[in-house]
């Protein structure tokens, strides 16, 4: 059986290359640049105010000075005279500074009678409240590189240098089949042996939440017909996720639709717990890859399974530098026994104090008890085998997102 | 003039409550609950099997065990028969157990010879294999409480429990407004005097981050009856955000249009900087109460009075316990002088290393310069008044939402 490392290789270098695209700047938030983008305008554009007053020549700023105001110059407006000694421009905050000028006076330290501006200032510095053009940055630029993430404030700067389609990977587009005969929806109870879906809406979720474009397409029943024409529909998007229907059990046909549909396994089974019967292969037609999970059917396997190996999928398919979980050191709350042959990745509940880390590890009471999960944000990670760890051990701990 | 925390107090007060809706499961990640949820059902909702495999007698099993095979259960099946001793049934994983058995041998570990299988282990403890009923959570708890934030995780317990529709805190609409005749559109160009419209985008999508619902009504020209015509609409909202027209210049209508649609202030200029001009006021209609925000007009500004003002307020609407920026202790990576009678939020990078965080201000030209934005994560906070930071010093940094 392999590792989780390895399993992870060999998802990774399968991958298709993310798909560069332009998306209207106001849906681009939480997608990755898939270019460099330069500014097509210098910032300022011009030698502009930084404040609402009145543009003067610095040296003629005295005890007690007089200007004549030549004009008013707002925002959206260009002056049109130049400044010479003794006059003033009145001008608003961000307009063009006039010629003939080098610093603002703020309009509050100034009195103004009719077509004269007294200084209330002793002396001003050249340069004071001017912004000169290009200071913040120069067309022809590369002001965002490749591979940033956009963030509200990249939406700024994007607005600013003139790109209102961005170059952006394509978020991948993400299916998700529940399989089982015992599955009914949210809105349905359950009768004798029946328990409802909750993975298929946990793994659309969290497949949003990596940045996946998500769609849940049901219950797939335990019906070779049925199954195959789910599995077909799920085989138009960049990643198909089936819950259940992987292991040992008489009536796992995943396995056998998959095949049905060109799909070639690359591995089955992984050494880890909970999730081990995981099973992962790659269908390719002319125009589209897409990769296949099949992932356990109880819920906190479906959830280890999907963060260790379908989000670094999603990552590296939205063009991230972040390929894996964010993972960091913490101290152990209480002392905990690792049992078994397989390394663990255990619900747990993450906190900071002063810095330091600590993790808690969840009395959780089986791979199906999803109500302990309410309260977990990590998975506390164990190497395999018999081992006894104190209170305060540092361990690691992958971060669940939200 | 007031302070930060007055202006934020002042705020907070007058803000209705979170409207509670319902909302479809698959779009509720990100809100908050806005009832205690019960569960209707036990969970798991029969005794169940952990594994595919035979459901024994555990008192049964020695070496080389042969037991009768009385039936076969498949997920979403019941058993029908009462085991006995010296027999067996079939199951599969998540399969009610059947009567008068207390354990599961896994498939792994037998052998089937037609009605017969053969057990390769030579002892199974009661309970092995087997998750009893209502262990997870039983019908009737309280399984999420008022006031949890929905994460993917929640979305699978709510799904199993029966919550199709989640009574939630309503998303805060929000409306965006920038001012000023020197604006034009991210798809234009800037000819003289004129620059994009850049804080529309940037404070849309900050509202969206922070979890409103934003919309930008565009350019707001300066003049009253255009301007008059957008803030009528921007009134429907929530929350209407005027980026632009609040400080003292002669064009700047704002306040006169909006004391004429009355919106009542509340404050105007708060001691801070960037972004002292920021005018605060309400408008309550028989149906609506409207928090309305006039930023200044420069990016800088604007984005440090959303995340001080405008943020709390919608985490509040959404029902968060978490109504402030999260802030943190860090170190200077480099000196730092304060100067100026108010106190400063200096845009900076966050940086973590080895759970020790770092801060390091930006060479930031004026609250004009977006292009040092982008390498800002962080809020760096200094008091009022002249004063030196030798690098490593410990200070207060806000982080900024991504």
């Amino acid at each position: 059986m392999i590792t989780v490392e390895q399993a992870i290789s060999e998802i990774m270098h399968r991958l298709p290359i993310g798909r560069p695209v332009h998306c209207p700047l106001d849906e681009s938030v939480g997608l990755i640049l898939s270019e460099d983008i330069q500014s097509d305008i210098d910032s300022p554009p011009y030698d502009k105010s930084l404040v609402d007053g009145y543009a003067v020549i610095a040296s003629d700023i005295q005890t007690n000075t007089r200007l004549e105001i030549l004009e008013e110059v707002m925002a959206g407006q260009t002056p049109t005279q130049t400044l010479r000694p003794g006059t003033a421009i009145e001008i608003m905050t961000g307009a063009p500074l006039p010629a003939g000028a080098d610093a603002v006076v703020m309009v509050e330290q100034t009195t103004r009678e009719d077509s004269v501006v007294w200084i209330q200032q002793d002396a001003i510095a050249p340069e004071t409240n001017v912004m000169r053009q290009a200071t913040s940055l120069s067309k022809g630029q590369t002001v965002l590189a490749k591979g940033t993430l956009i963030r509200p404030i990249e939406i700024g700067i994007l607005a600013e240098i003139g790109c209102p389609n961005v170059p952006v990977y394509q978020r991948p587009t993400l299916s998700v089949i529940s399989t089982g005969d015992e599955l009914v929806n949210a809105s349905e109870i359950p009768e004798g042996g029946q328990i409802r879906n909750s993975n298929g809406p946990l793994l659309s979720a969290l497949g949003n939440a990596c940045g996946a474009q998500a769609r849940s397409l049901g219950i797939g029943l335990d019906n070779f017909e049925a199954l195959s024409e789910l599995v077909e529909q799920g085989l138009e998007a960049d990643i198909l996720v089936l819950s259940g229907g992987v292991s040992a059990g008489v009536k796992d046909l995943v396995p056998g639709v998959l095949a049905h549909h060109q799909v070639m396994q690359v591995f089955h089974k992984v050494q880890l717990k909970p999730g081990k019967p995981i099973w992962f292969g790659i269908a390719k037609s002319q125009t589209q890859t897409t990769l296949v999970f099949g992932l356990p059917g109880n819920p906190v396997s479906s959830l280890v399974c999907f963060l260790l190996f379908v989000a670094p999928a999603i990552y590296k398919l939205l063009g991230s530098q972040r390929n894996a979980l964010v993972s960091r050191t913490a101290r152990l709350t209480d002392d905990f026994t690792q049992r078994g042959d397989r390394p663990t990745y255990f619900p747990a509940c993450l906190t900071e104090q002063d810095g330091v880390h600590y993790v808690t590890t969840l009395a959780w009471k089986g791979s199906a008890d999803q109500n302990t999960l309410s309260q977990a944000n990590g998975l506390a990670f164990f190497e395999a085998g018999e081992q006894f760890f104190t209170k305060g051990s540092e361990i690691t701990v992958y971060e669940i997102p939200s």
